[in-house]
């Protein structure tokens, strides 16, 4: 059997938006389109808009969807970027933020961007006061609601805030907290002057039970950006292509269920985690959980296993059918060193021996069950400990 | 009942590619996890990468899957261009293109590039001699494989191969043609050198009974391109973000269909298409088909309704139950003349005056009975001579 703990990944796609998706699949019609049957698949698609809007605390005319968020990201701060005004070239960019940020800013770079970087408490926390002084005269912006390896949530109303005195326009980078922290646009937004402050909020459907390739960029009605996908006036002619209305009906429909859960949800998985946290330290002492133990995404649990590899850790509690993440950006198939635990002051040794589990919707106790059964075996066979014992 | 004409717009998804979608989102894990349930997800991703590949005939990594025809557009040619030579800043352009095409070039034209438009014939089909002549020293060119209002069918391979001798990369618009031309990526690359020739075709799913959401870039081993969406390596680092599994595997299967049923329907629908046209005329004799009458999309009707509205036509065959299009942007709720028609040497009036019916799958004998049955009164009204008999 298997135990998936690895829902900051992906999760799975609630029965709910399957359901949603379904019953859209059969609207034939582009909302594009002028006849009856592209107006009632608009309809859908607007009515899924007003859906998100109203769990984000938005206008509907805000949500701007998307492929998630990747394009989301990459719309925000491309997009605000290229409509900056003239004079200000400088972003400011917190260390430890998603490779999706971090790559986008670097192309920036290459186009002559001057990098602003705010370094990260030992939490892997934004310090507001760091952030807020790095604001003045930028041009943009870019901060996590909460980090999605260590688990860290931030102040995002002070950093909104900091942005807003500084007349400086921030992305929010929301795809990791969404679900899991309650996320009001308009109040994060507050009194903050036309396209400054927080004016874009990324989301992704997959992290909530939503189908992998529909999220939404939340785009203040007065932000100054610039489209990534161009060839037509859709959704305020910031993101050309015909409009997915099954995955936009999906991602309302597991956007209101994960809002209405959220309270109760973060109750049952905090115990959940707590006990998961401290077996492991039970049975493997040498265990230190990073980031905030209190401030930090309930299900969440970011540790390192000192002088283990990961990668090691990984594939042992795989084979005992655990999975998990070591955080790192492994897509090519080579492990890096985690860059958010180096972002936490950590050694490159360090950043290479940590393992990540996220527990959501669907965890119980018998994946926890599972994980405290498999880590004492799987510590001492990766670690030097372990190879010397049975050496 | 509704008659849906639109196929160019989107098509009905196929129930095996509903299927397949909803299999495969039982799938729980990120393709690019390394654990059980990633790989497992990768499989997946991975076999209906080589099935895409298999159909038009492409080697799996040449396949990029995308969000969509506008994102692979997008792709394809800001990414072509960030990525070309020193001294070459030259795009060729035919009139008539796709808007993704048109208003990506328009934003690289404001970053510094030099147009070169190629004129279009009067059945906005590419002359291959024109579009040769424009090519030398050019960053990248660009070009329809078959016309999506028109239905004017291109000599790809004359293209291509123009672009190939000119050592220019190129850029074809596939998303109309494909399931009705036969497309082999490898055959029309042909021996073009690194770099140059055919490089990049773009390729939608949802005209072809795929999922709105899913689409390719085929884009050649040995393209310069740059990514799009930036934060990871998936894909040849060329399309970030987490792999729509789903999406792909339904892709893949309404693709395979459609290949396989390309020649039948497509002697099926011209027959549907010729008594469609035949019967217009029949009974609004000044109805006049426009584009190539032999080369174009089997299931293309494009024809001009002189002195008539084509909304107003559009609007009075949507209250006989009949769903067609005039072809052009009205995405804004503000319908514009068709650039294509304008391209074609047309008049603005006449550009105002235009259908296009587009019949696909699931179009029977009734729908066209259901055109014929309302055009001659829905002409009479929408026309100067209907007015004034009327009154």
């Amino acid at each position: 059997m298997r135990h998936y703990l690895d829902h900051a990944a992906t999760t799975p796609l609630r029965p709910e938006a399957r359901e949603a998706w379904l019953a859209a699949s059969e609207t034939v019609g582009n909302a594009s389109s002028t006849h009856g049957a592209g107006q009632d698949a608009r309809r859908l698609l607007e009515e899924s808009r007003e859906r998100v809007a109203a769990v984000v605390d938005a206008d509907p005319i805000e949500i701007v969807f998307t492929s998630g968020g990747t394009e989301s990201i990459n719309l925000a701060l491309q997009g605000l970027w290229h409509a900056r005004p003239p004079g200000s070239s400088a972003i400011v960019l917190p260390d430890g933020e998603h490779h999706a940020t971090m790559d986008t800013v670097a192309a920036l770079v290459d186009e002559g961007a001057e990098l602003r970087r705010v370094l990260v408490t030992a939490e892997a926390r934004i310090d507001p006061g760091k952030f807020a002084a790095l604001l003045p005269g930028a041009a943009l912006a870019t901060a996590l609601a909460a980090n999605n390896e260590a688990g860290t949530i931030n102040d995002a109303r002070a950093l909104a805030a900091a942005a807003a005195v500084s007349h400086v326009p921030l992305h929010l980078d929301a795809v990791a907290a969404l679900g899991h922290v309650p996320l009001s646009f308009r109040s994060l937004r507050g009194e903050a002057a036309d396209g400054v402050g927080l004016v874009a909020m990324s989301l992704a459907g997959h992290k909530i039970g939503a189908p992998v390739g529909v999220g939404a960029l939340v785009t203040a009605r007065s932000a100054r950006v610039t489209a990534l996908l161009r060839g037509g006036a859709q959704q305020r002619g910031l993101r050309a292509g015909t409009q997915d209305i099954a995955g936009a009906a999906a991602f309302a429909v597991a956007l209101e269920l994960a809002e209405n859960e959220r309270e109760g949800e973060a109750a049952r998985l905090r115990l959940l985690r707590d006990r998961l946290v401290s077996g492991i330290r039970g049975v493997v002492p040498a265990a230190e959980l990073l980031g905030d133990p209190v401030g930090r995404l309930p299900g969440n649990a970011h540790l390192l296993f000192p002088g283990a590899v990961g990668e090691s850790l990984l594939f042992l509690l795989d084979v005992a059918g655990v999975a998990a993440s070591t955080g790192s950006a492994c897509q090519a198939g080579v492990a890096e060193p985690s860059h958010v635990v180096i972002a936490m002051g950590r050694s490159e040794r360090d950043a290479r021996s940590v393992l990540r589990f996220s527990l959501g919707r669907t965890s119980t106790d018998a994946d926890v069950d599972a994980v405290l059964g498999a880590i004492a075996e799987a510590y001492a066979r990766a670690s030097g400990a372990g190879t010397a014992a049975r050496s």
